[in-house]
């Protein structure tokens, strides 16, 4: 297959990405469409890049004194009525199982599409006295929200995430921890996936159904449209009150906990491919990339060839680098078509000559360059690289996004910037006529509160701004 | 609370062994009793035990060339009658969705109770040529089973655990990768949980629905019943026939796949607790304990206690063990109870006196004995006094258990054997009327084929016996 046979597989990035997308994701071997309308496997490429995200994640939530847990996935449908936003919140979106062991049940049960309720039942049941708190639990799980119109990692029927939901005796220590962990989501998306984050506040509208207040961090695509990469809930004690969250106090009080819960999932892949994607593929950061170099030996036959790259091969995992030799019988180009595609961030290319000089060529997926590095050492060279790739990886997606940042004075403003691919900055009044307008007349949604100097006027109506926001088209 | 009354919350283990196992379970919060029957959370220590379980049986199907992977939750009911044993074994036991977002759905689906069916579905879209093959993907998920009994770990309707499912050429590869797998399990079993176990092929009335053989691993709890804690399945031809998993050979020829399929749950943890617990509660061998060593405190106020405490902490932590300081105002003597029950394999014990001898008193939670340890070095005095309690562990469990293998001649001999708590070994004809009938007359099942001499007789119906079968009452 040539090159060309094999680019054109792709479709246009600039033309079509979505289809560019679905491609990607298909061809990559990254997920396949499942049986059942919305669902989707996560095959082995895909799975190894959460299994890296999982890690991360993990040991960040642990350093911050989180412990992990398992709670059932079905929750009695009662539950979900005790918290009247939520229930109005999830209820449309939920699945429920009717029947098992061959019988009706009494009562219908939910396949969770969140846990709020169920944690909350458990947490007033192991609540007593104030010694029991602080209460943080995280679960990494399955969730169910049965979606009308479904991607591959972007909107699944099924999809798996994690859940933070913790509990705290006063307001200041919950919303304390709401926001460290929205910073602990904003420096993991740095620093491992490589894609600069926009966190703020969520307005009322676009807020978690049950919470007080909602923090999003905000991605943008290469498509100039911002995802949603994960968020963070204060929930006050919304759900105390429902699930009667109480405890003894010091002073002998009967006192309701302020809680808070938080998430990432397995649309963070999704980012991760319309962040740093090109015509060619997937461009993965090393800290997730399943694999971070591949060794492709030119005109392997020859000499020692596949000995030295062998060698190559083992000095590298030997150095903790998670390295393939592609030692099939496809020619080189094939090769290196394949493996761009799939993103891998460096490649060795090593033939006859190149061991005669005692240097191998190494192909970054990021920059498309190539430059000579010595066979001697190698393992620490290709070290410094993979880490120069992570932070230069980075510095380009915020270049990226940070000139596609514009600011608008009207509606029509804010139209020509979400079309020209941008996220647009724009006073708001703050009432839910104006954000409505928005929506309707540009397709752009209130993604969170910008930071920064406000806008003297909302955009819409013309009357003093109390905030500024940040409108996108979203996934 | 004193010691007295702390152990006397912990019913007999001897007069009343399920008892013990639930009080011990409660009261350990490995685990707590979800709102829907049969349900359960594995609370933080529980999971963690889970989660140590995970990294060591995940490096072991990574060494053996295995890939991880996610499958959906629900399938199809059409899928579960491709294949006629396996929908006899899993239609009674499976939960029905019949609606979800809001409209009842054109066909129900399955909250899988295994994944035979769609895993064999996806292989049959993917594999296209002798070179995909073999196809060696594992998951880790929860699955449901709708049981009418059920007891936290051993039996719930929903659990945790890892499914691996492989497809190739020929029948030998499978045949060797179904006992490869259970092999992989025995050392773990052994190696990791300490719990020595018993392999080997499982009679037809035994074996999983759909398979032409399974091979199961019999663990000895301390009430001398069999908890069978992991099985490997060689599916032969059966699921690929079923769903058409079919590759075009060198030949040429369009030709079947052989498959298996092998797992192990969070049933594991239920052995773990009965293998090796005792009146004091939980006894955990070090390598999947949340803690592995605790230190107490001895007349905490004093002099540099708690510096020195705190010291050897950091020096355990930096070598790499898992350790707490127990800093709490409690006693030593509640404290001593409390991580006893929790099953923390060592103790250090430190108080102003040993601080002047130089030397802590360390506790060891299997033997219950105590000896001296000079805090110069400790941290590998203490790692190598982890090793061996992991080591010993085993060899206790081993002579345990070998001491409650008998042999019988006949029927009357089997139930003797069982109720005094043993393992039966016996002869049997292979007929299942003689199967039927040990089931109806002792309450014990053929656990495994055993190894060894072939009895002469059945000791059912006293025809020549074909094979010796280790029978036992099981979990």
């Amino acid at each position: 297959m040539s090159k060309d046979n094999f680019v054109e597989q792709i479709a246009d990035i600039e033309a079509d990405f979505p289809q560019w997308y679905t491609d990607v994701v298909l061809k990559t071997k990254l997920v396949d469409y499942g049986p059942v309308k919305g669902t989707m496997i996560i095959r082995p490429y895909g799975y190894a890049i959460w299994e890296n995200i999982q890690r991360e994640l993990d040991c960040r939530f642990k350093a911050t004194g989180h412990e992990n847990a398992y709670f059932p996935l079905l929750i009695p449908m009662s539950y979900f009525t005790k918290e009247a936003e939520h229930v109005e919140g999830f209820a449309p979106e939920v699945a429920v199982v009717t029947h098992a062991g061959g019988e009706e049940l009494a009562e219908p049960l939910a396949i969770r599409p969140t846990s709020e309720t169920i944690f909350g039942n458990m947490y007033s049941k192991w609540l007593q006295s104030y010694r029991d708190l602080p209460i943080k639990i995280n679960q990494w799980a399955n969730v169910m929200r049965w979606e009308k119109t479904t991607r591959p990692f972007l909107r699944t029927s099924e999809f798996l995430w994690q859940e933070g939901h913790t509990a705290h005796s006063n307001e200041q220590e919950a919303v304390d921890e709401t926001l460290q962990m929205l910073e602990v989501y904003k420096e993991f998306a740095e620093n491992v996936l490589a894609i600069p984050v926009i966190c703020g506040r969520k307005t009322e509208k676009e807020k978690f159904a049950g919470a007080v207040a909602t923090y999003g961090m905000e991605a943008m695509m290469k498509d100039g449209k911002s995802l949603q990469a994960g968020t963070s809930h204060y929930l006050g004690q919304n759900f105390s009150k429902a699930f009667d969250i109480k405890y003894l106090d010091k002073d002998g009080a009967q006192k309701l906990a302020y809680t808070t819960s938080w998430g990432v999932s397995t649309r963070l892949i999704g980012a991760l491919i319309m962040a740093h994607g090109d015509q060619r593929g997937l461009v993965l950061p090393p800290k997730v990339a399943p694999l971070q170099v591949v060794i492709v030996p030119i005109a392997a036959k020859k000499g020692n060839v596949m000995e030295v790259c062998g060698q190559i091969q083992q000095t590298l995992q030997a150095a903790g680098i998670r390295v393939k030799l592609d030692d099939t019988d496809n020619s080189p180009g094939w090769k290196f078509n394949e493996w761009e595609m799939k993103g891998v961030p460096l490649r060795i290319e090593l033939g006859p000559r190149d061991i005669e000089d005692g240097k191998a060529l190494v192909f970054r997926r990021d920059t498309l360059e190539k430059c000579p590095v010595a066979l001697d050492g190698i393992q620490t060279q290709i070290a410094l690289l993979l880490e120069k790739v992570q932070k230069e990886m980075l510095e380009a997606a915020r270049v990226r996004r940070d000139n596609k940042i514009v600011y608008a004075e009207d509606v029509d403003g804010i139209l020509k910037g979400v079309e020209g691919g941008n996220f647009v900055k724009a006073g708001w009044c703050g009432c839910r006529e104006c954000e409505d307008k928005i929506k309707a007349q540009t397709a752009a949604t209130a993604r969170v509160y910008a930071e920064g100097e406000i806008a003297e006027k909302c955009a819409v109506c013309g009357k003093a701004a109390k905030h500024l926001i940040i409108y996108a088209r979203a996934y």
